[in-house]
């Protein structure tokens, strides 16, 4: 059974929502277990626990948030034991332009850093899923897929 | 009077809607003179007869296509002279979380690698302008704005 | 008298030993204040003092620290009142390609979304100043160099 | 029998000479067979016919160069058939902080958009090999690891 992890920070819910709706996806393969957790509630030693660690941030400047950012900081102790693992990210910002795709890229480079993988999306957004504002539907099959998919590579390397 | 190159490539036309409203917005400015050329037209040479050089791209694959790059790396051939000029960048992309702001950015860090000035956008599109598809009202604005606030910044810093 | 602010975050020195080279620099042209402190220190309300704001971080995870982000989470109590001002960045990291180039770039974008204006340098660290490990003398002139560099273009934009 | 390209851009040698050394690494592993070729070189088409596609530039204003983009450019014809596929990136740079890690970064971002799947390295280079001038030993064992990790994943998702 592999083991997926969906950290998330929200404020005003949007990036809850997101994350509600990769659990979603994400929960459909069978032979995945998904945790869904608000990244303040996570322990970072749990982090080996996971196969997959998939994290969401509101954009904030162009950035995921001090509180992911917290998390991350914090995973050093454990360095290199997350090797391997499948990595992804998502974000709800307030604009198009408005700093979504780098908010992304930067937990991905994290995630990287970490010796992590990272799959991209040929159709849609293709770093991760993007809100603007209240995932709509478009977000929210964005979401779903990329759920779907990041469980699948999940179960080929680790299941 | 200072001077403002809009250069840009596009396929469909979206890019090129893109350059020619910065040029409006731009060229609203007295005390500027503001040139669009599509980038295949621009003589590396002729770079260093601009106090301000704007880019435009679609979005391929995230960055910005190897016409605009073929520019840069061309662009070499001064590298050093460009310096302190006001440096822009823009472009059209398929989708949201589409590869817009990293193509944006692509361009930006290129520009700043010549040493030149850079100027973020506190409210819609932080980088610079990006159109999903065809420039609509709200990316129409986007454009016409940053014309204005680059032609003001070169006109600061040049005029 | 224009004003500059270079704070730091720093915890085994290094990003703070860069601080006080750019200081260094930027204090050797007259006609502008540099106040240098820990970025724990800074007020968010403080920024609207200074006419540059230049940010120090360790490379964490090719990423600002989260005390960093912090910071500039914070800052959006002051959103767009910022704009014009100059802005920088500048790291330490463990290794060559160890995410320092990520981590100033992360940071020029968060002062970029705040309006802020940005500048490379065509020689030496493009993006900003980079040590691995402790500042050698390459980095050290780089650390001057670009203090001297945002030094006088803040005297320009705003002296 | 796992299939995995090295497909490199080089004027002066260097980034030619870490892709054989990439091709070192990779190739000592049994099941997967490396080839390595000028990017000039590559029919996009022929992309099909690799598990792992691995692009070497060397550092040009921060992004690949222009030839290393048209091969990605052209690549778009296949756009949707190299998910999955594995993806690597390095590169040659004349300086520390010179825009090396921007453009594995670059690289990384279009093979994402291709949906392929992308893995970093906890310790040393954690984007992707870097060299700084003619690859020393510090870079030549950065890139022989790259070659093995790179190949030892391909083998478990494709071989």
């Amino acid at each position: 059974m592999a083991k997926m992890l969906i950290a998330y920070h929200s404020r005003g819910g949007n990036t809850r929502k997101m994350a509600e709706l990769i659990h979603a996806g994400a929960g459909g393969l069978k032979g995945i277990q998904v945790d869904l957790k608000p990244v303040v509630e996570v322990e970072p030693a749990s982090l080996l626990g996971y196969d997959a660690i998939v994290l969401g941030s509101p954009t904030y400047y162009g950035l995921p948030s001090a509180e992911v950012k917290k998390l991350l900081d914090e995973s050093v102790a454990f360095h290199g034991q997350l090797e391997g693992k499948v990595g992804g990210a998502f974000t709800s910002s307030a604009n198009i332009g408005g700093g979504n795709e780098t908010t992304i890229m930067a937990i991905l480079q994290a995630l990287l850093i970490h010796g992590m993988v990272v799959a991209g999306v040929p159709n849609g957004d293709h770093y991760g899923p993007v809100a603007i504002g209240a995932p709509d539907r478009r977000a929210a099959t964005q979401c779903q897929e990329y759920g779907r998919r990041l469980a699948a590579l999940t179960k080929k390397l680790h299941g």
